[in-house]
């Protein structure tokens, strides 16, 4: 099957002049929900991985049922107030200003092989961000994975220190 | 296992004199959240659910996890502005004021039977507003489930109309 199939582009969302690539009809089916985590189960089930982490809200679909189809536990990464323990967290630039995200301090041991995962790569900021904290955590970003790449946004070229991967590619 | 030795309490969250039930040590966990899952799977395998849908950002740990052990359908419930395509909505109270949520006005079909999930039972306002959205595009509500309940807060009433269960009660 092609996984294409079940992206639909929206025109001017979220503001004029982008195209927004919409991955919603890729996990209402069922067949395309359950191949894309398969492909990604099969691709990381040997790898030793014991975490996935993944920024809300969309990457909590992806990183969530690829944890449980990989039978490991899942590190919810949030904006900054909504996780209650003590945090960590990491700064990334936007188009106009910066963002932060925050992890659990508890949330990863050190040495313990982590799994970066998100539904899209555009511009890398949100991805780098994560592996920052893996980092400072004292983790090891085994890679960072995708449903979708926005190829012509170079999003690669800032998260080149790790290994990348994506389902889907435009 | 008991799943509530995964539940940590974190007291003052999010404001003074709330006792916050933390459930990302389930999560954590690759044996707890597993259980937790196989726990619901058991329950639904058999109820010829169609869908699950959940409301960001916790609800989709849970509903797509569980969603693709089911090998399912997954639908996600947003904030206003975040879904891309043409959405319904529905609103809920909150101590002062309403809040709104919505969903693709395509995300579900005429008798589709629909399985509604949260990380937790509260109020039961966010449930029932998920709940009143899958009505309107005449989906089946099977069952609302949630991995924690406050039972003190008397949230079933809220959603006295429909099924409901939930993994832990406090």
């Amino acid at each position: 099957m092609d996984l294409k199939d079940y992206i639909r582009d929206i025109p001017n969302f979220p503001k004029e002049g982008i195209l927004f690539k919409d991955i919603t009809p890729l996990w209402q089916n069922k067949v395309s929900f359950k191949e894309s985590i398969q492909l990604l189960k099969e691709r990381y089930k040997n790898q030793h991985i014991d975490l996935i982490i993944a920024a809300e809200s969309r990457g909590f679909i992806v990183g969530a049922a690829l944890a449980n189809a990989l039978e490991i536990g899942f590190i919810p990464v949030r904006k900054p107030g909504k996780l209650p323990y003590k945090t960590i967290s990491a700064s990334y630039e936007l188009e106009y200003g910066t963002d932060t995200l925050t992890m659990h301090e508890d949330a990863i041991s050190e040495k313990q092989n982590i799994l970066i995962i998100d539904d899209l790569l555009a511009t890398g900021g949100t991805a780098k961000a994560m592996a920052k904290m893996v980092e400072q955590l004292k983790g090891i970003v085994v890679e960072i994975a995708f449903i979708v790449e926005l190829t012509f946004l170079n999003g690669r070229n800032k998260i080149n220190d790790y290994n990348v991967f994506s389902l889907i590619q435009y």
